[in-house]
């Protein structure tokens, strides 16, 4: 993440560019971060085309502080509306899928980093209980380490860590859900063997 | 596959945990199989997302058999409508897609096991005239080894192979359409060779 | 690409058989090439599915020039509607997805030839003003060189491609719009710049 | 509803001829009936496009019991992926839509009633709480009577019909939870009048 | 249907300005006219929306002769791109829904004219037998009159329509099917009859 | 529109509760009005099937501002998330369609006011020129009166009009556009007019 603050025009409020795509999925800001070439551009593309996203920045997102909570992420004017697909070139998203898929700014919610390191147990948070963060302009947000693999969709996984981020902050919880009902069922367990003790 | 025969409470009939995700696409039961990490449930969420799949179970699928042909396979009731997705954490589908997202149960009929071997002329069945089967509980249903690559969308290959099934079962056979096409056009090079033959 | 010239019954135009997918996406007709195994097939595949796309002719596309400027694709009569998608089998495209999903024949347009190369910098496109193109009959048409990697969903990288050429043929063309902002912004902080000097 | 009960050959189960459309909504049969004209089959097809729905039989369904509890439908052979379409003629869906839009036979769940009665407090079901049925071969299904006008997709509330019958048999009841609110928020106010006394 | 026959600049091309709707429907052009209010626009809009369309040319179509058989048509210069919605006002469809939506021009192969009349038995075709046509410019096209009523989504049966009509010249003919079930259906009864007398 | 302002709890800020459907359409608040049985929830179940749209508050929408220009609308407490359909009865939007269908509140950007007078050429604003607005709280939004017909899926216009309100306040301008197309032909005409004469 390459992080730069600076100071626009006479401005007292800092800014920083962010590497990385921002996108609303769902009503919900996204950065997407990660490596040159694992296809960051791309996974927003396909969830524009699908109309589950809208276009705040690619490449470069300019970010500054609303208050103490909420940062928000717009393109550079040289950007707005463009991507930049390899092997396709510039793309300008508002003449090509229409003003349906663009935004002028969004929110910064929620960052998803994608990474193509290998799958194996302990890489990539699976039941979803770590609280990794990613700090902007001291102001910090839920970051997702999302792996990038031929057996996975990346726009699909984007678009359902965003669902369930806003999820949570509705107050549900999968992870309280299953811990609950693992309980129940050893609670359940024990009893079976301590009725089933009495019967012998 | 990871097999486990047992019997529920006092019931007589038997029981097998298999490693796997269920999933009725297009009102069809569909097992995938595959080893850990090569995408089972991401493909899965992806045909979910698109409203053309309904997740029974995730990871563990509980199958009992109904009748001599007919697997019925169900959620363990710890894990009902909880999906794993690497990077993200445990998803509560009904509550993040909603109840038409879900199904309590399903007939299973198809097995697609995932495989990331290397795309050789003869690995993967290119035709579809192979017999295949996966036998769970002494039934066999139809096995279809389908390649993990990056230049495919499993979830896509997920889609057209439960649609072909469904399509023969039905009695349509592209292979046949295709082998009789081939003898009548092989019958009119002939003919058409016989006949320049002729006006020698 | 394997080439071959040669001329049907006693007809005087010459026909070419390339190797490759020919698709209608958005009514523009896109030539697929590439390696055998780097999903073709399966890229189309998902464009159709998505309603996005009609297949014209899957393996074998058998072309023809119209006019000077313009090649008609079509399919062999053997492989009309089929295709083969490695571990599923041959497909009936029209009966299993309709037909809404077949077109007879389609005017070739442009080439995105699939490429598993290695992403670097100087490997692909960029921006798109690459002249690279494919000759058939003498008829020059537009190419594109697509990455085919984990991160990029091909089918979704595809129906851009054809949406930007386009909307580049109406008019609109997305690299102009971004050297024109370019030049606007340098030529405001030169402004700024020379303001600053005189101010100091 | 023209009913007609009869024999099938020498078969000893029941049939009854059904004048109406049976489609499958997100896994679940719903026969939908009303007077000729009212858009029956028009939103059928409409469900059919979208991928939410499949054909089973169009104009008359056949139904006969699979057991106490269970109905089962299917098309005359004749009528097989038919359907009619005023204005268009007859549409064989399979061959226009595919095989994924046609279904053979279907479990008769929920009945859903056009009628383009005027829409009155006290005509149609608002809460959800009715118990009408209909009754065929003396098994009674659940049965909602939906008003068509001009303001109103037909076809968007069988969807959500469909879906809302298949999320109370899961288990949650919109109109508990509704009255359950209620009476909490009752409860404050009562609350609150009384602490409000107490501080008079 | 308000016709004006005209020549444009020094061309020789008889030109005619035709008052509807001409949309692309899954590759074929259709025409839709109707009396003013009827909801042409809206309807194409709905297709539009779905990205089953694209807008050739809203509220006024120049159609001019290509060759004997085909009719090409396309929108007056002011009007490229822009749709009227009552209550909305004036749509730039290229500008809201992006590039994908719009063409330029499109060979007018089918008309579908909107009525509001009564639903009965004698008023629409019911089987798609009927030959109506529409002639412009001395070419005849295949026109179907569809009913406009409040359970009808007219989107839904245009683009059914479009379907059939494209189904229908690839050689498919549901109406043939169905009488060919029918007359089987019926030498099967005579058939089991004239056993039935045997046996007597 | 049944108005009532009222004061929540000790808070100073005014409220008020208007009759009507609030729901985010492509990220903007769009609050649906109209008399009872209209279509108001009907349409906007539609969208939120369509995944174009999410509910906010469906029947009553308690409104409040955040500053000069800004008004926030949510749901009562007691009816989050719910939709009452005629003939369906209460669903559990998020219930039913997932978590990606509701929003806790909106901002309220637009009203499009449902109306079934009949369509003539004085009573719907056809060129989207007219200011119609609609006063809440003080503040004024823009207000769109749409006709409700058969041959209009109200659903379809609701979302042009929100997303032609979107365009317009990122500077698009349909109807500026047809206006510049027309003064140039007009021009054009003149000068080749003036041409014309004289060359007499």
């Amino acid at each position: 993440l390459s992080n730069m603050t600076y100071y626009l025009g006479g401005e007292l409020t800092p800014r920083q560019a962010v590497h990385g795509v921002l996108i609303d999925v769902h009503g919900l800001g996204v950065l997407i971060t990660g490596d040159a070439g694992i296809g960051k551009t791309e996974s927003a593309l396909e969830l524009i085309q699908q109309g589950k996203a809208r276009l705040v920045a690619d490449d470069r997102v300019d970010i500054h502080q609303e208050d103490e909570q909420r940062l928000i992420g717009q393109p550079s004017e040289v950007l707005r509306n463009l991507m930049e697909v390899r092997g396709v070139g510039i793309i300008d998203v508002q003449q090509v899928y229409g003003a349906v898929s663009v935004r002028s700014h969004a929110s910064v919610r929620l960052n998803i980093h994608l990474s193509n390191g290998k799958i194996g147990e302990e890489n990539f948070d699976r039941l979803g209980n770590e609280d990794d963060t990613l700090e902007i302009l001291g102001v910090k947000i839920k970051k997702m380490v999302v792996p990038v693999t031929p057996g996975r969709n990346t726009a699909s996984v984007i678009d359902a860590a965003a669902v369930k981020f806003r999820t949570q902050s509705m107050g549900y919880d999968a992870l309280k859900t299953l811990q609950e009902r693992m309980d129940k069922a050893m609670a359940e367990n024990e009893k079976e063997d301590a009725e089933g003790k009495k019967h012998d």
